[in-house]
């Protein structure tokens, strides 16, 4: 999922920075009071709009979305076989030294609780919550980047009218109505390029990544769940495929 | 809530009049006939729009937005269980100290109704309207707020079109021009600032206040009600846990 | 209802004809040919779209929405107890004198049929098509005035490309192309005018007031008909109570 | 239905060609290349969007909407009254005379099946899916008709924005930058012209004419169904008048 | 279907280019950069949107919607009769050589399982999940492609404003100024160009192809499953028919 991301960010970015390259005279583009004026006013109208709580936690569910790899779906039905078949052979304590090998912190939370000897009841209430407080997170971050997606454009245009203003004022001095206009139409560049390059494809990724991981929460849930009530690897098998999202099917049956 | 609004709309300020001044030539941009035309215009419309009575609700409604204070979801909780306790073991009347101690209107009024020994369902009776009538008040205020939102900036272009067309008259004297289309276009700047900085915004904030205040008053009720069925401290706890958003519950949680 | 409307469309044309005459050279602002594209287009794709019925019916319902005088709801709920209370002590036929004294066509309607001793079954039954046959008219003028709010900007932009295209022919002649271009924008102008302070608002008012008239229009016939069956002025006020929104609840409690 | 939409289509285009002509030069609004462009590219999206079949039968749906007159209710009830009158006195076959005085070809499909001795029910099994024909095909048309008013304005833009590049290429001959602009924006107009004066007018009144020619359909199918039951002319007429919306509903009791 | 999409495209693409040439100077239309810009800026935000695996699947859908013949209703009516006919005369095996008849791989498998003898619910069982993962996948791609639609204008007007701001700098060579607007406003082209000629009227033929391929695919499974029970062929035709909607189930009656 990540590697997307970052490969769409990048490339944006140098394809857009190289074409102003090209053009030559790249650094009239860095101006840092049109910069405060676009991002600045996207800020405080996004502070006005939402809590500041709510605000600041943005920051860490757009790290999370890029940082967190979500585990494939084949793998992990995989790796619920496999943990099927170790506890009905060896009992739920053989499972502990497999619990060192995963890497997702739920999963590892999950296997944890079976070890533990706890009531697949209880697993899964003490497991629900936390899917729902995941989605919670990530649908109120999908709305704080819509509204900043909808917010740079309006005070990018802002930031031109001012800039417009001030250059006509001049108007006596004709040399200067290009530079002038130029400087106006920045924040309008810059509200334009952050909104459609960052906000509002970050927010699709954010909604389309949310689906995805709590997809992957929910099978290790049920997987956790099955194996610790007993069930052999087909029952494990056959209950997780029916959370594989029919498109990815017959992937999932081709590897595992 | 109402800290974030009130740095969002004078750090917006700060950073747009900054801009302004830093560009030079700030007077220019207070010219009262242009604010006459889009704020002037936009007041028109929205009077034609709704009524003059739900017109002039909003200015209060905004306010309360700004300067109530909600109780924080833990706090209320750690106060509820704490009146249970006192009730379960002094009695109704000894809550009547703790009544002085509260800040919050329809606090005071639960608490009074339950020192003065109503009924649970009574109670219920005279508070649930109250929240009703505030999501009323506050779903209007939100309408007409964005209703704003969009007039202003309607009547910021009109503005403009007056001052194009008056401009363009008199295009023999051209020295006249640059002045003449800034001060057109200072009219599209007052309606895109006021409706990007403060009615849009304003408008999604009171939205989130509203489901705030309301959760905040429902766990009054459902707290007032429960102590005055005598329930232990546990069960109030537990009840009021129920209101507490899933992302929030652990943060209560880890307080109380 | 209709004193704002007044009130808003009469300062909307003072605001913005005060800043053009302000300007300088309102007379060049009425341009006949102008008005004829922007307003003539405008009722042309109306009546394309609606039928002519349809459209033709649109002025009544526009002046009987600023004519009309909607019966305050804490004035009908006395009046009607003070009707029950008639109506038991001295029967049916005692309240043919307060007929004279009632001004709303609906309400002296309600009470005819009851003193004409007609049971309150038909008389729900003659009554309440009338309220239907209101919100249907009502329903059918708010989507012509949208329709209207967004064809007038349309034809607008029309009348100024048309300008446009004339004015550049002429470009050999300079000192013409400010007069053709201030002529050419005036349709924009009338069009973003006439949207944003007529149609647009006045939909958003009809929708309003639509609202209220029919919940008046069925406490007419909900107390008329308590009346008839007899009720006592206690039953009629609860009766008429639930009707009234929660936010304007408190106001009846203290006026009746 | 079809009068409005043909005097305001004609309307229309008095009032656009009428400003054109008194503002000289209409010659130079009729430009093939820019037609080309703008209906062309208009025409090639609609066929990409829909298949071929689907964009053929627009134009026989528009036809029909302009040439079939949509038989008045108050008329198609009177007439059914009478024939339930004949049918009850002289038997079904004294309606066949009746069959060659209507126009309407549904309607006399229906006679001559009611005439033929049909059951009411084989009558309705073969009567209706005609009805859900007819409203598939003008959903379809009004989809097609929306696409197009999109599509339109557009290709307009993508019309200029050809024009302008061509016309900046040449700036070193000042005297043609006008001509140049004047024909770029021709594509412009024709497109908001063409979308706004017919496309979305004509898919607002299809939906309006799909409604009431559906319903006139119906009330030929329940009419022609009791009448074949054998009801009295009474029945027959309170049957049809709950077809009647509300607000016409008093017209037709008036006329019958 | 795929017909009309090729001759739309080429037709618009005929109709976009030749209006070019014959307005001179094809050539500058073609620029790199400008391309680089508004195909590569479109690209990324779709990158950071979607994940790679669904962005590369986009071009696999598009090549199926175009290259795919979709069996035509009457058509598969007709040979679903005449295998019924074919089993129940000579049993199921002699369907076996009209396999090697059918082009279509969906109906091939639905064959080649029914010539194997297998039960009619085995056989809907293996055969309906493809299609919902063909529905998934159409659905994914119009989202892809409407996404794309969005873009594409905007890094157009992206490119625009650095091109403009790169020509303002050097505004003190006025003689530049008409070939750096020009090379400006080429972006804005060709996102405006590729957006409603290909990826927006692409997204709505990819919902109608989906639409009716999935429903020829259900035929076949309805008409294989039924074969399969011995269903004689007259309740094999009537079966089917209920698939076909009412706009053509006249055409079908005509030729089956």
């Amino acid at each position: 999922m990540d590697v997307a991301t970052i490969v769409g960010v990048m490339l944006g970015f140098f394809v857009i920075v190289g074409a102003i390259v090209a053009g030559g005279g790249a650094g009239m583009f860095l101006h840092i009071p049109s910069l405060a004026i676009t991002i600045g006013g996207m800020i405080c109208a996004t502070l006005i709009h939402f809590s500041l709580p709510q605000f600041l936690g943005i920051f860490s569910v757009i790290k999370k979305t890029i940082v967190t790899k979500i585990p494939s779906q084949p793998e992990l039905i995989q790796k619920m076989v496999n943990f099927a078949a170790i506890n009905r052979r060896d009992g739920t304590l053989a499972l502990e030294p497999e619990i060192g090998k995963l890497s997702d912190m739920f999963f590892i939370k999950g296997m944890q609780l079976l070890v533990d000897g706890q009531d697949s009841e209880v697993i899964r209430d003490l497991l629900t919550p936390e899917i729902q407080y995941l989605q919670e997170r990530h649908s109120k971050g999908k709305k704080i980047l819509e509204f900043m997606g909808a917010a740079a454009p309006a005070f990018g245009m802002i930031g031109t009218l001012i800039g417009l203003i001030q250059m006509l004022r001049s108007l006596e001095s004709p040399e200067k109505i290009g530079a002038g206009m130029a400087v106006a139409l920045l924040t309008t560049f810059y509200g334009a390029f952050s909104a459609n390059l960052i906000f509002i494809p970050l927010a699709g990724k954010l909604g389309i990544y949310s689906k995805e991981e709590s997809t992957a929460m929910e099978m290790v849930v049920e997987g956790v769940c099955a194996v610790s009530q007993g069930d052999n690897p087909t029952t494990v098998r056959e209950k997780l495929q029916a959370f594989v999202s029919q498109s990815r099917r017959q992937e999932v049956k081709a590897t595992v």
